[in-house]
């Protein structure tokens, strides 16, 4: 079927019209094809099938040995530290501007990171990336198999990318390798699985006082900590962005190529999306979990939710003559729960320390979620997809934390037939002494659940460009002021910006 | 009141506690003393007032002359282009990559943007911040009357900043000038009121072939165009960023000096934060509604809204075996009106152009909103606040194109009572012919409102960490595959890196 011969031929641009059922024997048991339209299901024998007629190779191919020659247009564009980089590292341990940090990494999670530190004042336990679940939406036997958790199932540390430089990070890289074990037991270098390097991320703060017309403006720089997991089709990149105004931006890009199925030329369905002749692109969504054990100021915080709300209007014991006043209501959380979003509200989940009250504002230091608003799980939640990926419900979770309890769909997802995932937990626990499941001035974990609903588009195809989800972290009321205060001003001496030498400006001149 | 002899001094530190009132005749006709606690209102005569007592300036001042000297940590990052940029200029005609837009600047708007194609096809006729407000929640007088119509009321062109290289851009930096007139008529240069740059935006997309091993990694890069103003207290940064891979997203960057009144040392008040001993930094919210006028492959365009729903279970004219099946329901919008997000069910804005199908998808062509969750205005619906800011109802409008309508607050801001906004004009044209306020398959302009409700952090103060708020818009089965596909794979020869020469490893190394 495959039209190209080139080992690096895009293979899901000829999705094979047949699929093989294999035993634990590893015996074929049946073969049967896929069906080809909206109306038709599996057969048993072959049926005529025109979809490999017309493929368009060269649409198909991201390859640049199978492309004409690239563009020319984009010059280069380099980024010079002449005193190398503002970040040091000793071993996993990593210190740059006010944060430190120890870097981790594992087969299962890949990056993680532990003992979070600005200032020397303790934020974060660990950050970790926890579960990723892709379930497809096409209701077509065999495809309600298709539903991948690629951490469980995969790995995310055994299938990150040996990271090169100058092509998967830019400017002063350090990288760090990741350990794991042959099956023999003897240890195997995962080599540059993690990429470290600063960024600049434009301006930092900015006020020009109008009185003296003097302006005082900061650059702001980021430190970023990446990895890229290939999971067949599909590629992650995965980046944590410390910021010196002590904030911290976990970002996921999701990149690599469509998983793809066979369809009739000329037919559509209604859960997919044609991306050339004869190759479906069906509908899917992309989940992950973030899990945050925050530890401000010390292990015991609570989760509280603020949301903004208008005062009344008419009512004599409230003073809103104008009807223009809005005040906060502010939640704390007592039990184990998942939690929704609510930007209407703007419903904002806080992380505080109740036994630290801020000297200025009076108020328990915290740190808030800036959480990225997506879709929840669309499967029915009496299927498979539901039970097996009980975090994919709702967008924040708050649990009690416990030793091992890492992944909110389960250890072991690949066997999983549904109820070990995080809502089984709290569940199970609820069932004990209330003190058990009480989250409020407690060691707790903070779960968010973000994804995309992924209708693919043409132009994710052949190769997708990044999609980009973030979420962040920010100080409300940690602090004392602006962390990033300090930060020298930004000076042409220091940047050496260049004015640039366009060609002579007006429409005449040839 | 000032207790710092400095003309760049701090002056929203040291809020003064009373009050002016001044005539069109320029008289003072009244001065009153400021509220002094939440159960406090304004009085005629002195009260003992003793926030100044205790003023701690070194906290609240950000300029580095009243500031210890700035940390030294953070190292020169530049940006090199031995090339020179990307882009080129003709008067106000930019080309990049495949993009090429007109460059506009005015009094009102500051940067607009004209004529937007890529690989020649038209994408956009206009893209402009159309208006932003600026409430504050504080329900005591004279407070109430804190809401500011940035643009209407100030001008986000006449407020724009002289732009200095090296310090708010980095790398090769173009610079356009904007031009105003004096009150005589004369002509007045507002020099470098927009900078134009490029800038390394990690990865644009990469596979690894798992079965070759081949790797295939494009940097992306892209295009800003960048604004700034100063609006008494505050800075707004305004960005386009435009992709290789046909995106836009436009940025907002919220930075400078909270506004802020007296306090009461040791009081709280529930619609603001308590920044410095007797100074209140009042809730309030930034709403900003940019304005797009499409010209998707032509004037004629409509707006489509795609929501993602989960398929019957137990219908039998159903095909959903397994509960997992989910497909899109897509509603063009026939007539002029505003609209609500709705992330739970993936609702997607899409501008379509329903004369042009797709070869390959067989769907319109059309680009789809990335838009910033928010909510939406709190002030009471009846108050004069929202009166005044219809847009800042709804976070999507769609209207018929009509010459001059640019402004979804009016024309006249600063004096108007209301009834002048997007919702009235929309309700006029509707007492009208349908065909009046048609919106399918017309010139068309969609409106989107966004922005934050901005109840103060302490490390807002004294001058605040940029806030970013950021829409996109992205091809949505416009093309017939990746627009960056053709981008040259990234290499070392090029990009230049370097690795990062650490301290030996290892804990017990000193």
């Amino acid at each position: 079927m495959r039209l190209v011969d080139n080992p690096d031929a895009n293979y899901y641009a000829y999705p094979l019209d047949l699929c093989a059922e294999v035993s634990e024997q590893l015996q074929v048991t049946k073969v049967y094809q896929l069906p080809s339209s909206a109306n038709d299901r599996t057969h048993d024998t072959p049926q005529p099938y025109d979809y490999h007629k017309i493929q368009s190779p060269a649409a198909s191919e991201y390859h640049p040995s199978l492309r004409p020659p690239p563009r020319t247009t984009t010059k280069p564009y380099q980024v010079v530290q002449p005193e190398g980089p503002s970040f040091e590292t000793h071993g996993n341990r990593l210190t740059w501007e006010k944060w430190s940090m120890r870097v981790g990494f594992n087969y299962r999670e890949g990056l993680t990171l532990h003992d979070i530190r600005y200032d020397g004042r303790s934020l974060f336990y660990r950050l970790s990336l926890a579960e990723m679940f892709v379930p497809y939406g096409d209701p077509r036997s065999p495809y309600p198999r298709k539903a991948a958790f690629d951490l469980g199932n995969d790995g995310a540390g055994i299938n990150a990318n040996n990271l090169r430089l100058g092509c998967d990070c830019l400017g002063v890289i350090k990288y760090f390798d990741g350990w794991h074990n042959t099956g023999a037991g003897e240890p195997l270098k995962l080599p540059n699985v993690i990429c470290c390097h600063e960024q600049d991320d434009g301006i930092l703060w900015k006020h020009t006082n109008f009185r003296t017309q003097n302006a005082a403006v900061t650059r702001a720089r980021v430190l970023v900590l990446q990895t890229i997991i290939t999971v067949s089709n599909y590629e992650y990149i995965f980046a944590f962005y410390f910021g010196q105004d002590a904030s911290i931006h976990y970002e996921v890009r999701a990149t690599g190529i469509l998983s793809t199925c066979p369809i009739n030329v000329g037919d559509q369905v209604p859960y997919g999306t044609v991306v050339g002749p004869g190759v479906l692109a069906p509908y899917h969504q992309h989940l992950f979990c973030l899990r945050m054990d925050p530890a401000l100021d010390g292990p015991k915080n609570s989760l509280q939710v603020e949301e903004s709300v208008p005062m009344p209007v008419g009512d004599p014991a409230v003073h809103n003559p104008f009807g223009v006043g809005y005040t906060t209501t502010r939640n704390i959380i007592l039990q184990e729960q998942g939690l929704d979003l609510d930007f209407a509200k703007n419903r904002t989940f806080k992380i505080i320390n109740e036994e630290q009250i801020n000297p200025v504002t009076g108020t328990p230091v915290g740190f808030k979620l800036l959480p990225y608003y997506s879709q929840m799980l669309l499967a029915h939640p009496e299927s498979n997809h539901a039970k097996r990926s009980e975090f994919a419900k709702h967008a924040v979770w708050v649990t009690r934390y416990q030793d091992d309890e890492l992944f909110p769909s389960g250890r072991h997802t690949m066997q999983s037939a549904g109820g070990e995932g995080i809502a089984s937990v709290i569940e199970q626990r609820q069932k004990g002494p209330p003190a058990q499941s009480s989250v409020r001035n407690e060691d707790i974990v903070v779960w968010h659940t973000f994804g995309s609903t992924h209708n693919p588009r043409i132009e994710d195809w052949p190769v997708m460009p990044c999609e980009k989800m973030s979420v962040g972290l920010k100080p409300l009321n940690f602090f004392t002021g602006n962390p990033g205060l300090d930060v020298a001003l930004s000076t042409q001496e220091t940047n050496r910006s260049v004015l640039s030498a366009s060609p002579p400006s007006g429409c005449c001149k040839s």
